[in-house]
């Protein structure tokens, strides 16, 4: 990885996953060349298009145009936005839809949208003919640093989240930076979350990087470029070393088992809190319990509060409208997502900014004591 | 592969796909012992038995209480019968009760019955959390020596048959072939049918040993067992060889091409013809086109056409009750299963028996023309 540099232009990185490798571009106005970009890398000539009702009036003509000025046969579906369309239902429409355009294998999925977009038309792609070409074009600041990146797909169901998919990669994902000025500042703030998250994983420099740039990279211009392409790279590299999630992968869920407890407790409400906001408050939580057990300097769980609150995400569980379940609830809801063994847990604990670590063998007591204290 | 030999005992076959190998036992009895084998292949102790209306009310009980002897925690579904099953509607009730059961990844999915069941709890087994372990016990002939092995699982749409699916290599097949017996003679036959099938591919001295013994392949006994694992054999060579069916692989479809167009003129209506009988005259017609062409001698097809008649296949159109549609309904059938380009198509011929090839540039005029003469 590259310290960050500031340069306008565009950005690539390379995700070298042998014969599944693929590049990510990242940049203003890729929608608009979305046709040239593609064609270079597919067999096929038909693509079938899937988006939500909001991504859809802003860009979906205007993919439609690039795609058809470049030859290519392009038909499009429009679902509802939300997580309810990660369902069954929802991968029924969108195969059939895949199936009625005829796309073969050397065809291609594209997904024009956030991560519930391309959770749901990645699977889909994943399934249909045992699999066709697959092409991100992710319009959520989340769905460009996170979900585009790493061939993670699938659906929720009544027992849970994301508990149906498969792993298929795709053969481009186009992060088009432009569009990141009509998400609302909440989205947007909970993508930041993220992004924030790979720095404090094993990036410090990129932390403090992030602490002076902040409001350049919520601006635009070549800071966000910057930060999006830092994020995509940090993430690639993750995948690489650990494809089917077996080991240092572990590492992206830093905040994201108190971050995953808080959604449940607030029944994946999103007008109460959004994934991102509660892997803020899930990160700062982590930085205080390693705290709490001495492997971290207190200092670094307040930098990481300051940062993220003068940013404007919750960093505290208090700041969550409405209020939380007890405290019994939270570690029902952490014992769901990650498996306990006799009174042990796994969680991503730190030593500092930067500087975090899979602890496997946390007691399930200290994470209660250390919840009801931070209520 | 090993010349047929005449062991009364158990036979495996090993399928060396690298982190993915896994062993086919054949023999009488393995279901009355399936948890000794399974626990000592598998990290978990949950499974979840997927099995249909025929099947379970026959070996279910064997298969649960042979699981609960050796300590695993075991629930089933039991399904309607048939092609119909293998639906959307299949899919979710199949991964709503995988989830309800509680499967994790170490934990397996159990196919207990012929190729509709293998097929569709094999895809569940493959999507739920991204994948968990799958364990095939197939119960049909043509599930014994075909379905169960190679990885491919699926469901049909509306659009077509096997449309969805994904490559999911099972970690275990067990293929008792005592519960053959109760398979009906024309279920029997339509598996014979695909036995014969790798004989003709590229085995002369297999399809040879058919035509001596094929009585006692039927009757059961050790000649049973021989010609299944030599069926697996073979199919396993080729996956090795083309996992996800990119070249060689394609010699699988030695008959399948007129045979799929048979089935489509027919409505999939398997009171008039079942996929086995389809494939039955579907090898016929490909010596028989192969002889026309001057690629192989008429005696070959004769030769073929005598020994699927003499165990009670169908192998002439004309066999085929209620008629068939015109030729011209046959070529568009053709059409829809293998893509035609610029009036080529690509089919499965022969030199003689045990000397398939692919040919990628056979004329659609030929074919049409030869149908109109065969019927
Ligand atoms: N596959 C993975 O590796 C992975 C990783 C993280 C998250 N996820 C999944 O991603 C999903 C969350 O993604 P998300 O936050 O992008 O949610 P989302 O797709 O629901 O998008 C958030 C909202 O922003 C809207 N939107 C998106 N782009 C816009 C734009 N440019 N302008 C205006 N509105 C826009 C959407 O319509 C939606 O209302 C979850 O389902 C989560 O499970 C997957
Ligand atoms: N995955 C693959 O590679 C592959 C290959 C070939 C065929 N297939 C699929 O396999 C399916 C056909 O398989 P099939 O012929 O086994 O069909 P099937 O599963 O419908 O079984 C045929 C009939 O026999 C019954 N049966 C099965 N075992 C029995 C037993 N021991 N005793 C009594 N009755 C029994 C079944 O209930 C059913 O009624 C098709 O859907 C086809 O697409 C898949
Ligand atoms: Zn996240
Ligand atoms: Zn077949």
């Amino acid at each position: 990885m590259n310290a960050p540099s500031s340069t306008t232009g565009e950005r690539l990185v390379h995700v070298p996953l042998g014969d599944r490798a693929y590049d990510i571009l990242i940049g203003p106005g890729l929608i608009a060349r979305a046709g040239g970009e593609i064609i270079a890398r597919l067999t096929g000539r038909r693509v079938a298009i899937i988006t939500d009702e909001n991504v859809g009036p802003l860009y979906l003509a205007q993919l439609m145009d690039s795609l058809q000025t470049d030859g290519f046969e392009a038909v499009s579906l429009v679902l509802p936005p939300g997580e309810k369309t990660k369902s069954m239902d929802g991968l029924a429409a969108a195969t059939d839809m895949i199936l009625a355009a005829r796309i073969e294998r050397g065809d291609a999925v594209i997904a024009l949208g956030g991560g519930v977009i391309g959770d749901l038309a990645g699977f889909a792609a994943g399934i249909v003919r045992r699999g066709v070409r697959f092409i991100q074009i992710p319009t959520s600041l989340l769905a460009q640093v996170d979900s585009s990146v790493g061939g993670k797909t699938g659906i929720n169901t009544r027992h849970g989240k994301n508990l149906l998919g498969v792993f298929h990669q795709p053969d481009l994902v186009l992060a088009d930076t432009a569009v990141l000025d009509s998400l609302s500042p909440r989205e947007f703030r909970a993508g930041y979350a993220e992004i924030a998250k790979y720095g404090l994983i094993d990036k410090p420099y990129f932390f403090h990087w992030l602490e002076k740039n902040w409001k350049k990279v919520f601006e635009g211009g070549p800071e966000r470029i910057e930060a999006i392409a830092i994020s995509c790279q940090a993430k690639a590299d993750v995948v690489v070393e650990d494809e089917r999630e077996t080991g240092r992968r572990a590492l992206l869920n830093l905040g994201h088992t108190f971050g995953h407890a808080l959604e449940a407790a607030t029944g994946y409400d999103s007008s109460r809190l959004v994934h991102g906001e509660g892997v803020a408050i899930g990160m700062v939580l982590a930085h205080q319990f390693s705290a709490r057990l001495n492997l971290a300097s207190p200092d670094d769980g307040q930098r990481v509060a300051a940062h993220l609150a003068e940013v404007g995400l919750p960093t505290r569980m208090v700041d969550i409208e409405g209020g939380l379940p007890p405290t019994q609830i939270l570690m029902e809801a952490i014992a769901q997502d990650k498996k306990v063994k006799s009174g042990k847990l796994t969680l991503i604990l730190t030593r500092g900014i930067g500087q975090s670590f899979v602890a496997d063998d946390v007691p399930t007591s200290e994470v209660f004591s250390f919840l009801e204290d931070m209520r």
